[in-house]
C-alpha cells in the first residue's frame, strides 16, 4: 500500500512549505510509492486523525507520524534496504544539527518572502495566515515586506558555511545527496515556490548545488510551479 | 612506530590551538599512539620538512598532513578498523558542513578571547603573535579587548544551533562523540585553556556536553593546563 502524505496546498496548486518538501524528497530517496493528500491551512480536519495540527503527516499503513523529522526516521527504520537518508548514527546525529542549524537561515528568509508566501496562500487560508502571522510578528505583512531589507545580511550569512561546504563537494552530505541536502533544500524551495526574490545567482555554486538538488528523482522539484531558477 | 603530532605550545606548557584538539580528539578515538612535538608559533623550522606553515602537523611513517581535515581523512582511511570518526561517507560529508559552519562561533569567539591568547603565547612568541593579529585586524590587541562585548550576539547565536542538538541527543553526532564533536570541542578547549571568560554556564546542556568531552579518552581534555570549567 502506497504511503500517503499529507502535505501544504496554496493557490494555483503552489506545494510550498519547507517540511513537506523533506518528507516528499526523503520518500524519493527511499524509492517508495506515495499519494500526496494536498491540504489548505484551514484543512486540519483532513489529517486531525493525526494528532497534529500541521502538515506533514505521513501515513505508513497504521503507523502516523506528524513531524518531518519523526517522518525522516520511520523511513530509515522501516525501510532499511532502501538507500539510506542518514548513513548511520553519525550521519543521522550530525543530520539533526543541520536541522537546528538551518533557522539561522530559514528564519531571515521567511521575513524576505512573508508576504510572498500570503500572495501564494489558497484563497481560503488568507485570512487566517494573515491574523496568525500578523499576530506572531506584532506587524502587518505589508510593513515586514517594506522592511525586509533588514533580514538580508542574516539571510546572507546562512550562505556562508553551505557555500563553503559546496566549493569541497557537490552536495552537503558529501557525493551523494541525503537528509541533511534534504533540510537545506526544502528551504530554497519554499522561496522558490512562492517568491519571485531571486536568492540566487548562476555564478553561485549554490545554484548548482539546487539545480542538481532540482535534477533528482526525474526533477521532483521541478514538478510544481514555481518562479524561474 | 607512534604518530608523532606537531601541535601548538604556549606560555606555562598551555595547549590551546583549536585545530591541535580536532588532531588530538581524532587521534584518541582512534586509539592510537602518538608522540606531541610542541612548537611554538616561531617554532616553524620544526616542522618545515611538512612544506605547511601552521600546526598541526601530523607525520605517520612516510606521510605527512599539513590540515586538521586531511589529518583526519587520512585516520580514517589509513586505520578503517579503529573506530570510524565519520561513521561513513554521509557522516564525513555533514562534518565538513559542521567544519565550515564552526567559524560562525568560532571567529566571535577570537576576538573575545583575543588578548587572552596573547597573555598565554609563548614569551618568544609575543612579537609575533601582537604585530601579526594587530596587522590583521588594524586594531591594537588592548582596543579589540576593550571592545570584546561587542561580539557577545554573534557568540550567542553560534551556542543556539549547538544547544538545540544538544538537547536531544548526547553528542553532536548522536550517542557516541566522533569527528564533529572534536570540532566543535577544538573551539570550546581553545578557550578554556587560555581565558577566564565563562563561555558556559552549569545549567547549560553545552556546558555538560562539555564536560562528557572532557571526560573522553580518559580525560585527554583535562591533562593540560586551563581555567576552570
Amino acid at each position: 500500500m502506497a504511503l500517503k502524505l499529507f502535505e501544504l496546498l496554496g493557490a494555483d496548486d503552489r506545494r510550498f512549505s519547507p517540511y513537506c518538501w523533506r518528507a516528499r524528497m526523503a520518500i524519493a530517496h527511499k524509492g517508495l510509492a506515495v499519494e500526496y493528500v494536498p491540504c489548505k491551512f484551514t484543512d486540519k480536519q483532513l489529517f486531525a486523525f493525526s494528532g497534529g495540527k500541521t502538515v506533514p503527516v505521513l501515513q505508513d499503513g497504521d503507523a502516523v507520524f506528524t513531524d518531518s523529522w519523526d517522518i525522516a526516521c520511520h523511513l530509515e527504520e522501516a525501510y532499511p534496504d532502501r538507500p539510506s537518508l542518514f548513513g548511520g548514527p553519525v550521519g543521522r546525529g550530525e543530520a539533526r544539527f543541520i536541522s537546528e542549524w538551518i533557522p539561522a537561515f530559514s528564519r531571515p528568509l521567511l521575513m524576505t518572502i512573508l508576504k510572498d508566501i500570503f500572495d501564494h496562500a489558497h484563497a481560503d487560508d488568507k485570512g487566517y495566515f494573515r491574523t496568525s502571522r500578523e499576530e506572531r510578528f506584532g506587524q502587518s505583512l505589508e510593513a515586514i515586506h517594506a522592511d525586509r531589507e533588514t533580514y538580508a545580511p542574516a539571510l546572507e550569512a546562512g550562505k556562508l558555511p553551505l557555500r563553503a561546504v559546496l566549493k569541497k563537494q557537490p552536495f552537503i552530505c558529501g557525493e551523494t545527496a541525503a537528509y541533511g541536502d534534504y533540510i537545506v533544500f526544502g528551504a530554497f524551495q519554499w522561496a522558490r515556490c512562492v517568491s519571485p526574490v531571486r536568492l540566487l545567482e548562476k555564478d553561485d555554486v549554490l545554484y548548482a548545488w539546487r539545480g542538481r538538488m532540482l535534477d533528482l528523482f526525474d526533477g521532483l522539484g521541478r514538478s510544481v510551479p514555481a518562479y524561474p531558477e
